[in-house]
């Protein structure tokens, strides 16, 4: 339950606000194992309603789901020599089971492209058997040192998917289509405006011809990476032995993507769209769209107040809506309108005496702060209003963050202005450098690469770095 | 995919029947650590069809889920003495994290009582916080020696549920309210009947104070332990702290409870269902309900057949039906009708040319071989015949299961009828043994005390095998 207290504004300390938010905004707690996370009730909430989202877009591109054990043996992450340098330093080893001290050490997944590639060795014949498209929801380990919750803890949950096709183009379709899929989703669901495109070499998956990425803008103007989508081209494959009899009865590798969200997006949601009361959620992914408070003070009046209220909570599940009634009676109507607010609920329902002998009730939107966004309505036709309210938020959302990304993008010609761009949002340039030019500008300004956009303007300009002739505009920021 | 060729019957070698089913059905595979399970999608589908109906019922409840850490202190499960017991000698140990051998060894979750109670016990500060009604939906990790695809595997996925109580009698309710929901949903989703019982003490959780269960017999006779509600009492509470401020702001001791289901109930559906042919799948459960083959030989009659086949395919989709069409192109169609019935799909629908010249189909149900379940009927109402068929193969699958089940279950007056009747099914008798008595008649029979039954006659008889007064009926047989 939230304390009746502010946050820390988001522009002293924009790290604290966040921290302390998650924290009593019930969306997760620390586990007792350094690093891990609890995701509480509310925050699970968030995260199931982001895995249906996702889960629908996906089989209706063909994938199914499956369940890959979280034990590999050691061996595996060896057979990919850039996967095992890329995942060594994090992992997590159960020497002992049974009471036992096993012969070989097992590893606890950090990701499971060496284990769907031992499977589809055994399950891929033929042409027939392909494409074969296979999507986990589970969690992973990585051995993180410096953590954060949902951005980065030592487990973390995620959806993996893994695909094998006959041909090159098949697998860059595929590593595009799901791309768009994330893009897709991060807009539509999420009122998250992002940045598709692909990462640099360095920054690339360990073991990955190509990684393609949506980047998001936070709201202190740095970069989260919210999704990736890989081709691993005919690396896996060979390590693995991943082949197939094609149409001539002639042996050929196959070519594999993977391709992964994770919770982290939850941060993502909460660093884009919160403000210094709270989270704001969009209404598509909130567990609650709609919270009801009845308001009343004397006996006499709490009846009536709640027959209104279970009605009206009725109205709106009738349609769709998610209907939380708090009907908490230690508490008053103040203190749950911060909780609320606290909590990112898109749309507030006040509903006393007054407005029971008015047919009416006061509707307040989360992201227009005040009087502003409240209004007083008629009782009849409700629903109606509330959906579309809800619709109005989403869009309001989404046009914000857009906005707000926008002013803090910013065209860099040279040096300075880059170093400027980059203190306080991204910057795009025109970038003719090599992996030791990228590793002296993160050093110097802590800037990364964040993708080359898949909308480039075309043509030509001047590297802002290396004054090279460039054909490709990159994204640079500071990322979490 | 299945070859063409008979599983070895059930009859013959049960086991052996089991194993290769599960292999050529498609649901599972061999994970490369031994005793870990590979879920394919199929099984997978299967698994998420589950879930769905539970955690609707959960969810009816009051119950919320969320997520918590695999990685446990190891200090955490010596905190509950019978507790640490019970599972200290199947853990799997993490040892080392991050290349550094750590301080404290972690241990994968064999279940998460410790975890919950650990955070409870910073959770639960009054009343108010009571009930606390959470479900997490996970995989656990318990070293088993002798596995068997989805009976018992070294990792598994299920679903445990925790709940803190301010009472013993909220407690118990939940417990046996928890029992119910499982008995709703074996009986009512999977076709599968159960007993609900209570466990005797020396098979009850370790940890807890009563154990409920619900037992289901096999194909083969034996028992078949299909999910479990502990009423954990005050044990974890106080070795946890899980305390609370009643409304006069005495501190007080919470009452706690866990239940669990996991895909060891795909086994249950399999050994009850099945037959020589393959899987039976309760139509409310299979994912596919009815698989449509297409039957042509020219390629005049191709189209024809095709859009007929779809057409269908889209009507049926339209009520709500999961239809699947098999038009692979390489394989005969009495291949593709032995495939899916292997694959335990509820009824087939097949459309050749004469059955669109008469307007009609032909529709076979799974759970009738042979002629005898086929009938050729009309296109007109296809989809309202086809939902009715898949409620009566619903309703059949219980009612033959159920019978079985009775007729495998015999009243034991004395040991000898007792070692009769466990010998191919239950023995249902007076019991008033100890847990020695019990020990031996497990050493000299395999038969274990499934549960006593909730429904008891009352009234009393003659133990069989002690001879003592008795008052309560128990079920034995040889459990998996």
């Amino acid at each position: 339950m939230a304390d009746n207290y502010k946050l820390t504004p988001r522009s002293e300390d924009f790290n604290d606000w966040y921290n302390t938010l998650v924290l009593r905004a019930d969306l997760a707690d620390y586990g007792p194992v350094r690093g891990t996370m609890i995701v509480k009730p509310y925050g699970w909430a968030l995260w199931e309603n982001i895995q249906q989202a996702l889960d629908g877009r996906f089989k209706a591109t063909g994938v199914q789901n499956a369940g890959f054990p979280m034990f590999i043996p050691m061996s595996f992450l060896q057979k990919e020599a850039k996967h095992v340098e890329g995942f060594a330093p994090e992992l997590a080893v159960v020497t002992h089971g049974g009471g036992q001290e096993l012969g070989e050490p097992i590893v606890v997944r950090p990701t499971s492209e060496t284990m769907i590639g031992h499977a589809y060795a055994k399950w891929i014949q033929s042409h027939r058997d392909l494409p074969l498209l296979i999507n986990l929801w589970n969690s992973v380990v990585r051995w993180e040192l410096r953590t954060k919750l949902f951005l980065r803890t030592l487990e973390f949950y995620w959806q993996e998917g893994h695909t094998a096709h006959a041909t090159a183009v098949e697998a860059d379709e595929r590593t595009r289509m799901m791309l768009d899929v994330y893009t897709d989703f991060a807009v539509n669901e999420a009122a998250v405006p992002v940045i598709p495109g692909e990462k640099s070499e360095m920054e690339r998956f360990a073991g990955a011809d190509q990684t393609f990425t949506i980047e998001a803008m936070m709201g202190d103007g740095k970069a989260l990476q919210s999704a990736t989508s890989h081709n691993l081209g005919q690396n896996f494959a060979k390590a693995f032995d991943i082949e197939y009899l094609d149409e001539n009865n002639a042996r050929q590798h196959c070519w594999t993507t993977s391709w992964g969200l994770s919770a982290r997006f939850i941060g993502a949601i909460i660093m884009t769209h919160g403000d210094d009361n709270g989270l704001i959620l969009p209404p598509r992914l909130a567990p609650y769209q709609v919270v009801i408070v009845p308001i009343y003070r004397k006996d006499a009046e709490k009846t009536a107040v709640l027959e209104a209220t279970h009605r009206i909570q009725q109205e709106l599940a009738a349609v769709g809506v998610r209907v939380k009634v708090d009907d908490r009676d230690n508490l008053t109507p103040g203190y749950k309108f911060n909780d609320w607010e606290l909590r990112g609920v898109p749309a507030r329902i006040e509903i006393g005496p007054r407005d029971i002998a008015k047919h009416s009730v006061a509707l307040a939107r989360r992201d227009v702060p005040g009087r502003e966004g409240k209004q007083f309505i008629s009782q009849g036709g409700l629903a109606q209003t509330v959906q579309t309210l809800l619709d109005d938020i989403q869009a309001s959302l989404l046009a914000r963050a857009a906005q707000f990304r926008d002013q803090n993008t910013r065209d860099a010609a040279n040096y300075d202005e880059f170093k400027t761009a980059v203190k306080t949002g991204f910057a795009r340039v025109w970038w003719a450098g090599d992996n030791d030019n990228e590793t002296r500008v993160k050093e110097e300004t802590k800037a990364t690469i964040r993708c080359f956009p898949l909308a480039q303007p075309g043509g030509a300009g001047t590297c802002f770095y290396t004054g090279k002739p460039a054909h490709k505009i990159a994204i640079f920021g500071r990322a979490y």
